[in-house]
């Protein structure tokens, strides 16, 4: 790592800009995540509880408290909803007794299908991808983001990384 | 903009790993800015409204609420706070009696300054700042991120890039 390889100045408007753009960005996703599940009675954290169990096919609570950047008391809190919803259930594995594990009920996994429809037919008030449109006739294909990447990647490690590539090849598989 | 010049595939992998990288930038900003300013008594919020004031040299309660990505009851609300704290006053402008403006008081001005005093001394604790830094070192510059800009501006509009420039500006010509 660099030490003060950096101006003062670089330092403060990259930082102003990068907190300007993704809590822009972050904060348009949210909004329309929540309209998307409210329908399903549920809330942001607790579809990306369902989105990381469908799509890595059960996960630990650290691994989504990880994945899902929450507190892990959070993850494990929106989690026992669901389970009291038996949308999902709780279990520990014989070659790792200390870590809790999450399994979709068949409900749990209906019920995200059913999100996921409800999506499909509602790409137009997916305002951050809309508003990538632009960039996607211009190039013939979204943007890849691969600097964004290259930050998590340092901050967040290897393994949120791997995350994502599990759980975007488990989407390809699907759709 | 185009009509369904995307599968349904692409748009949910791309909406996926925006969501992602998105939450997890801004995450990690959320949590550096909450640490730093809470030393001096303020949070995010009631900071990022001195930020604002600061650079665009008085601000109104719509242009806070815009650029600062927060309700306008919310930037009212914490704007309240600090004029109470005596770090901003509230005013009406003659040629603009509608809305609210708020400009800071040399109080204000100084703990802002005092705030960004600390964030000089601790840059190693801006961590989105340290995980850019090997791109840093492999271009030569912080990356640019002018395709989230793009996406930025079709969310917000044109405003809200003009205001990032105002301010990048003012913060060009302070340090």
């Amino acid at each position: 790592m660099s030490e003060q390889n950096y101006s003062l100045q670089e330092a403060i408007l990259y930082s102003h800009k990068m907190a300007q753009l993704s809590k822009a960005v972050w904060k348009q996703i949210e909004k329309d995540w929540q309209n998307w599940v409210k329908p399903f009675d549920l809330n942001l954290n607790e579809h990306h509880i369902l989105w990381i169990c469908y799509h890595l096919d059960g996960a630990s609570i650290s691994e989504i408290s990880k994945f899902g950047i929450m507190h892990v008391s959070t993850a494990f809190n929106f989690s026992k909803k669901l389970e009291e919803r038996k949308l999902l259930t709780f279990s520990k594995r014989e070659e790792d007794k200390r870590n809790t594990y999450i399994e979709l009920t068949e409900s749990g996994k209906h019920l995200f299908e059913e999100t996921m429809e409800a999506h499909a037919q509602g790409t137009d008030k997916n305002t951050v991808m809309q508003a990538s449109l632009p960039l996607k006739d211009l190039y013939g294909r979204f943007p890849e983001f691969q600097e964004l990447e290259a930050i998590v990647k340092e901050i967040y490690g290897e393994e949120y990384l791997d995350i994502l590539d599990r759980s975007i090849a488990s989407i390809k598989a699907e759709y």
